[in-house]
C-alpha cells in the first residue's frame, strides 16, 4: 500500500457557492474519491488541510507519508514557514510530492524548484487540450495522444521553473497560449511533479484522464523505501583490490 | 567570416505560380538575402540545390562550410544516400547543421536523430503562435515571448523525434495543436538546429523574427574550427604525477 | 511474463579459451541463467546468436519481444543490414533495446543513436568502480551508491553518444578515466539503455549488482503492450465544444 | 564590456600560512589577475567579500554585476539572509553566477538549486583528471578532452545536485571516485554554472585550464542586458487575426 496524503488549502470550497458545489467536501476529498475509483486497494490515502493543527502536517503523518500531493492557491501566504521548510526536507529525503495548478506558487514547490514559478495566466474557464509530449515515462503510461479539459484557467509562459527533467504535457488552450503543464524533478532522493489542471471553478478532478495522470505520478513518485539520510561524510580513499 | 550553405530542393518555386510568386529565386535565395539585410558582413553565404552535381554539396563545398541549412520537402527520396551520409559525417565531425520546416523527414536529419521523425500534419496556412519556453540559450536572445506567424502548416505530435538537449520554442496552431517547434541537439562534435517554420506557400521566411532566429542558431552551431577527426584509438594508462 | 530475447554474436567463447572458461554457453546464456536466479517467473527469455538463420531474429522472434538484449563486439560487420533495420523499427515501435557493452558500435545501436559513438578505449582487465550519479530512476532502484569491478575493459571519452536523457551511472577507471556508462534514450515508442560493463573476458555478467541493474532496465524498458503503428496522418482541425 | 564582481568569504588566506603563500591576496584577487591576463578588455572585474559593509553586494554594485562569481568555505553561515536572497533575486532576473568550489554550499545556491546540494569529500590534495563529456557547449569552447590537477580535495557522489541542464566535465580522483563537477543550469532569466575546482590550499587558480573555463563561463552567463522584470500578469485572449 502506498501512503499518499493529500493536503489543501481548503479554502474556496467553503466560501464560494460554485466551488462548494463542485467539490463539497473539498478537492482533495474528491481526489481521493476519484482515485479509490480506480485502485482502492493500492493507496492509503489521507487528507489534510491548513486548517488543522500544523496544517495536518505532523512529523508522524510526514513520516508516514510515501507521496504527498499538494493543492494551494490564494493562502500560500499563510502556510508557516517552518512547516513548508519540513515539507522540503521529507522530499530531499526521498517523499514523492505532487504540485498540483496554483501550488505552482506554494512554500514547498518555490523551495524545490529555486526559481521564481511566476507565470502569466486567465481565468475565463477556455477550452484547453492536453498533448502528450513524451511516449516513454511511466506517467505517460496508457494515456491518449491528448484530451480535452472542457474549462481551465490558462498558464502561460514565461512560466519560471527550471528545465523540466522530463517534460511530459503541453497544453494548448483557446485563448492562445501554450503552458508546459507536466514536468518532472529529481530533487534530493525525491521526486516532484508539476501538473497543471484543476483549477477549484472546473471539473478537472472527474476526468478520469486527469485522475490516470495523478494515479502514475503516485506510483512513479513513491520512493519504495523510508526517508534517507543526508551524507556529508569525508570519505577515505578506496583501498587498491588484490586480484 | 561564417561560411553558410543553404540547401533547397527547389522544387514547388519552379512549378507552382503561388509559390513562385512569393519566393521566385527560391526560398533559399530568400533566406539569404533576408539574413544579408541584417548581418551581410557577417556571413558568406553559399546556395546550392538538388539540381546541380554531386546536389551541389562537394567535398569542397562542405568541407568550406561551417554551417548548412536544409530545405527539402518532396523530393527527399531522390537526395543520393551518398551525399546524405556525407553531410551527416561532416555534422559528427564538427559541421553545424539546421533543418527547416518538411526536412524534419529529409535523409540527414533522420539519420543524426535517430528516430522515424514522423509527426501530424495540417496544410490549411493557419495562424500560428510561436512561444518561446527558454529564457537563456543563445537562439532565444532578443526574441519577445511570443510571435505570431499569419499562417503555417500545423504539424503536430506525436512527433518522433529524440527528446531535445533544449527545447526552445512551442507552436500553437488556431486548429487545436502544438508543436515543439525549435530544438537543438548536439551530434558527435556538430550542433543541429530543427526549426519548424517554413511551409512553400507561407510567408514566414520574410517574418523578422523567424530570420532573428536563424540568424542566432548559425551563430550558436558555427563550431569555429575545421573538421575534428573522430577517435577510437587505444590509450595507455595515465602516468602518476610525481610532486 | 516479459518476453526477452538475448542477442549474442557468440564468438570469443566459441574461440578463445578463457572467453570459454569464463562463459562456456556463451555469455547471452549466462545473462539468462543469472537474471532466472533472481526472477525465473518474470521473464520468458530466448536466446539468439548471429549463427542462427535471421540471426535469430525472425519476424515471429520481434513481433514477439518486448525487451532485446544486445551483444557484439568484433563481428558488427556480419550482421545483415536488413536486420539491423528490422531491429530498429521495432525498437521505435516500442520494443525496449539494451545495449551492452561493445554494442556501442553494433549497427542497431549506432543507428538509433544517429552518432559514431566511437570512444577511447585500453583493454587490460583494470580495476572499475561504478557511480550511481541519478538517484530516482527505477533502474538505479536498490543498487549502492558505488560498486566494484574487479577487472573491466575501459571506455572513456570523448565518447560520441547523444546527451543522455538520463544519466545514470559514471565509472571510475584505475587508469585514469570516467565514462558515461549507463545511459538511457527515448527513441520513438521504444525505451533504449546502453550499459558498459561485459567485456569477454572479464567476469562482469556474474556480478550481482551488475544483473540486478539488467533487471531493472527490462522492467524500465518493456513497453507493456505491442507495437505502436508509426502516424503520419493528415489531421483536420478540432471542433469547437460548445458546453 | 563585463562587468564581473568576484565574491570572497576571504578567510583562509588571512589566517593559514600555506593558503596566504598560495593567494596572498585572496583567491578572488588571483582570479581576477589571472583573467585580466587573457582578456584584459573584455571585463570590468571589482572584488567583494565578507568582511566589507553589505559583504559588498549593496544594490549598487548588483545592479552593476552581469556576471556574480562565488567563492565560500567556512563562513556560508555569517552571510547575511537577506544578501543571499537579493543574489537569488538578481539571478532571477538575469545576473548571472558562477558558484566555484565549496559554495555549493552557500546560500544563494542552495537556494538556487532546491536541494541539500550536500556530498562526499575528501581533502588530501590528491590528483585530479577533469574529462570533457560535452563537445558543443560554450563554455567546453577550447579545452582539451582532459586536463590533470596535480592536487584538490576530492567531491563525490551522492552529490545531491539538481539532474544539470548540461553536464560539462566530470572529474576523475586518484582516490577512487568521480565528480559531476561542472554544471549549468536556467534559473529565471539567469545563467548558472557550479565549478568544482579551487579548495584554497591547492594552486588551481592559477591553471590556464581553470581560468580559461572560467572565462568561457562569464561570457556564456552574461546576459547581456539589464534586470528583466518577472511578469505574473493575467492576460486577455488574443485576438483573431483577419487576413
Amino acid at each position: 500500500m502506498i501512503r499518499v496524503t493529500i493536503w489543501n488549502e481548503f479554502y474556496h470550497e467553503k466560501t464560494e457557492e460554485n466551488v462548494k458545489a463542485l467539490y463539497p467536501n473539498g478537492l482533495h476529498a474528491t481526489i481521493k474519491e476519484q482515485l479509490e475509483k480506480i485502485a482502492a486497494d493500492e493507496y492509503e490515502i489521507r487528507l489534510a488541510d491548513i486548517d488543522m493543527p500544523e496544517h495536518g502536517l505532523t512529523d508522524d503523518v510526514l513520516n508516514n507519508t510515501d507521496v504527498l500531493i499538494w493543492w494551494g492557491h490564494c493562502r500560500h501566504g499563510l502556510v508557516d514557514d517552518a512547516i513548508a521548510a519540513k515539507v522540503v526536507d521529507h522530499v530531499h529525503r526521498g517523499m514523492g510530492f505532487i504540485a498540483l495548478h496554483s501550488s505552482h506558487l506554494s512554500k514547498p514547490f518555490v523551495k524545490l524548484m529555486g526559481t521564481p514559478c511566476t507565470l502569466r495566466w486567465r481565468c475565463i474557464d477556455e477550452h484547453a487540450r492536453m498533448w502528450k509530449v513524451d511516449r516513454t515515462h511511466p506517467i505517460t503510461r496508457g494515456l491518449p495522444d491528448s484530451f480535452e479539459l472542457e474549462a481551465e484557467e490558462m498558464y502561460g509562459e514565461p512560466f519560471l521553473i527550471p528545465k523540466p527533467d522530463d517534460l511530459l504535457w503541453v497544453t494548448w488552450y483557446a485563448g492562445g497560449e501554450i503552458c508546459r503543464s507536466a514536468c518532472t524533478y529529481e530533487r534530493g532522493f525525491g521526486k516532484v511533479f508539476y501538473f497543471q489542471p484543476g483549477h477549484e471553478t472546473c471539473p478537472s478532478y472527474y476526468n478520469p484522464y486527469v485522475i490516470q495522470i495523478i494515479k502514475n505520478a503516485i506510483d512513479w513518485a513513491n520512493p519504495g523505501q523510508d526517508r534517507i539520510p543526508l551524507c556529508c561524510d569525508s570519505q577515505p580513499p578506496f583501498e587498491k583490490i588484490e586480484k
